[in-house]
């Protein structure tokens, strides 16, 4: 069997850090109140707005993606408002967790995972109950890989009382999205996905409409509380010690990105999503996602294979990590990301191990398949 | 004046980061869920335990120290509770914004900034509080740089049916602190400070006493729920996705910490501090605290200086950072810290451009003066 030296990350997040990115890692640091951290804090602050197309000022926070998550909840939502959920996977089921751990009236729509609500469905739920005070949704449902049509979701909620809010966790610097264009209102995100930056820092983004929801919100609260947030911007600061580091590594990932520009960043991941969906269909492999998306191409795992094999054997005798599935899905369905940093070559890497994993595992198919039908994409103009 | 090359940070946190450590941060990232993060995920929870003399696990999040001060209130307190606050300082002040955020019924124990409550203090108000459910308090001051009885807090609370909580955030890993010796019922702290990490991570350890209050906690709270970090650390992992790249860089700050031992580390500190409060004596200056630490010490800023002047001059002229006052005290005092990767040499260069700075600003004492007074110190046994 071919030795493998490489080691590639192609889950759907945390994703791999360009060689720049993580030597910014290596900085010494430097106190987050020093003119130079402030310039840097404010310079990343408004490359989040051309990440998310937008004019309103991003509020990063130290914590993982579901901290922004909580974020959104806990300064919109007051206990007994009413809120319209799109469920259609783990995490569309954790704004269900964090709407009910606040007290919201929650109403769900509903989805088995792999499909997506359309516009037409959240259209007809918001006419039955137009005392919604917001919507939440994913821009990708990284549990599933199935899209969602997010700017189809804002214009009907902009035409409303209600917010949109939007987990942009996995979606953001990997798929479309113009929050200001497409008048979605918050949007949360966090670095360690489309960003190529190390877990730990989130953000969330918020129009007027939203804002006015914050300033009438009783929840408990203070980590997370927007008002300090907002307050400390005006300064280039944050009130509680931010994860400078990764301010620091942000502005090296945005030179990279705006160097590429936001567009080809897209299409990128359009292109390598585009590859390697063709590439598992000639490995005689079947996709989980009814609208896959760019972000996360799902998989079902073949008959007669063990589904938590794929996982370890191509992580610890190919050294690729890719993802299982993720609740009633574990072992039924493997997970490719094409988030961040990512290319061609790491994208063959995976179908290399992928193909010799599943061929070991005995999934029935012409070795070579996978490789040569995603080049056939590449070669396409 | 002489051009310098060097900076140094020399804070109450953050904290400048050991090479070793920094290359660490240099490092591409593994998936959490790899084996082998989660092994050294458990490495570091274990090493926590030897940080803070406990055999309880931290759990580790990401957030600032402050998200840490969040997690006890929003998982032991209940609105209505009554809690009493030793508060001498901004931090003390902050454990009772977070309380009043979340409605406890507060009982505060206000001293002046650079005081420090007692033992008989506390044991006076709260055989006046029986019905005291919670005493907050701070291993160690930041903001005025006074040391606290930590253990006498905790012998007198452990007799009583209420938790002690101590934020360490500024004293772990500086000064002496023994949770399970003590009776400390629950300590919080953050990466940044004696750890010799980047911010980014904090954590929270308790015992079982702490944890019965847990049980019946009844705030809404999703993204800092410790049931949830307790249901995943049995597979050493995190409810959401952990700063993975900090918890690489823990281990090798672990590694060095025990390296140099844990008593020695705390020696380190407590001759730093002392060298350097004798260097301010001889340099004309007075200290601010009346129980002065070895986390922080704190400078009255003498009369006739321009307080705001001292810490951008020496930040701008001569590379080091130091801090000035926070609240009342801005420009009134200033701060220096012996936390983390500190030696003889990063406080020779503080006091050097201390000595320049002040002399710039028409402070009336002999250059030369507070390194030697330094140095008398260093050379004793």
């Amino acid at each position: 069997m071919m030795k493998t030296l490489y080691k590639f990350l192609l889950a759907p997040g945390p994703t791999p850090l360009p060689e720049e990115v993580r030597l910014e890692g290596a900085r010494e640091i430097t106190h987050h109140k020093h003119p130079a951290a402030k310039k840097m804090f404010r310079k990343v602050t408004d490359d989040m707005k051309w990440l998310l197309g937008t004019k309103y000022d991003s509020y990063l926070l130290a914590s993982s993606g579901s901290g922004a998550m909580e974020t959104a909840v806990q300064n919109l939502i007051n206990t007994g408002d009413k809120v319209i959920i799109i469920n259609a996977g783990n995490f569309g089921g954790r704004w269900v967790k964090i709407n009910k751990a606040y007290g919201a009236n929650v109403v769900e729509i509903k989805k088995d995972w792999g499909d997506m609500a359309t516009p037409a469905e959240l259209d007809a739920v918001l006419k039955e109950n137009p005392d919604t005070v917001a919507v939440f949704c994913q821009l990708s449902e990284t549990s599933t890989g199935a899209c969602s049509d997010t700017e189809g979701f804002a214009k009907i909620v902009s035409k409303t009382n209600a917010i949109l809010v939007v987990d942009g966790v996995s979606g953001i610097g990997v798929v479309p999205l113009k929050m200001d264009e497409w008048n979605v209102d918050v949007v949360v995100g966090g670095s360690q996905k489309g960003m190529m930056l190390p877990p730990g820092m989130a953000f969330i983004c918020m129009n007027e409409k939203a804002w006015k929801l914050v300033e009438n919100n009783k929840q408990h609260k203070f980590y997370f509380d927007l008002k300090l947030f907002q307050k400390k911007l005006v300064d280039n600061e944050t009130p509680w010690t931010p994860p400078i580091g990764i301010i620091y590594q942000a502005d090296k990932a945005f030179e990279m990105m705006k160097a590429e520009g936001l567009e080809n960043v897209w299409a990128r991941s359009t292109k390598l999503a585009k590859g390697i969906r063709t590439a598992m269909k000639a490995m005689n492999l079947e996709l989980f996602a009814k609208c896959p998306g760019d972000a996360v191409t799902t998989v079902k795992v073949p008959d007669g294979v063990d589904g938590k094999k794929v996982t370890s054997v191509i992580r610890d005798k190919y050294g690729v990590t890719i993802a299982g599935g993720q609740g009633d899905f574990t072992g039924k369905i493997f997970r490719l990301g094409h988030m961040g940093y990512m290319d061609m070559y790491s994208e063959l890497a995976c179908l290399a191990a992928l193909e010799l994993t599943l061929k070991e595992l005995g999934h029935k198919f012409e070795i070579g398949s996978g490789v040569s039908a995603f080049m056939k994409e590449m070669a396409q103009e």
